[in-house]
């Protein structure tokens, strides 16, 4: 059997993840994308520096401004494991980020087909397109792992 | 006739919108307070450096973590000019801000009393007590002298 594979911008924010796991913060990773160049790379970082900001799209929407000299990262697309949560969700759309790609749905946090629904908002300004489901039992995975260890 | 006085913290967020503004940024500011002492005061900065995240809340939620050195700041009220948007909301939500005062309410993008209504969903962890409308004619005076210059 051969598994679909997983887009590499997935891989590489699940590499993120992982990275994030092994140094205590919570693994979710995020990798913003424009016209297949990769433009920013981060992972939740929330405990040191402690930033209760620090989640994995703000870091990489962040991180993708700066590089790319523009409030606006308009034609990126944000690539991140975990469906985002309403800070998060947030950011993408004030952003303008053309598409967005989460891995695993978030029931408990998530924001965009749970609870606030921020994109489907009339304060909503800008909405990307939304993809979800790749590398989902990979990204699940990592999360469960995670916080069995810490139990 | 008398008006009512503006608390201090709300003052000083009014105080750094309108810098904000002399600068060409939107005129919002936050102020973080805990126990009568105030540890962060920031504005809107979006434009210079680029930075979609930038509002006024999240800059101050940052400063604040960073200066007492925590990731949670409990016992810290936040004051902002506006209603924050779903954006600023999940920011305090995950930051466990214990109170939440804003000036003006935002019909059009706020995410409190309008629209995602962050706080009231199941999956917000912690919603701060709010207060609204202390300075609001003075925020929402500074906003709409910022926006009719531009136009």
């Amino acid at each position: 059997m051969n598994r679909w594979p997983i887009p590499d911008a997935m891989r590489q924010a699940l590499n993120a993840a992982r990275a994030a796991g092994a140094q205590g913060e919570v693994p979710i990773g995020a990798v913003v994308v424009r016209g297949g160049e990769i433009i920013a790379v981060a992972a939740n970082q929330t405990r040191e520096p402690p930033d209760p900001t620090g989640h994995a799209e703000i870091r990489a929407l962040r991180m993708a401004a700066e590089r790319l000299g523009q409030e606006r990262l308009t034609d990126c697309d944000l690539h991140v494991t975990l469906e985002p949560c309403a800070m998060c969700a947030g950011a993408i759309s004030h952003a303008r980020i053309a598409r967005l790609y989460y891995a695993a749905p978030d029931p408990k946090g998530g924001a965009v087909e749970h609870g606030a629904r921020v994109f489907e908002q009339e304060q909503c300004l800008h909405a990307p397109e939304v993809y979800s489901g790749m590398g989902e039992a990979e990204a699940a995975e990592l999360l469960r792992g995670f916080f069995r260890e810490r139990r």
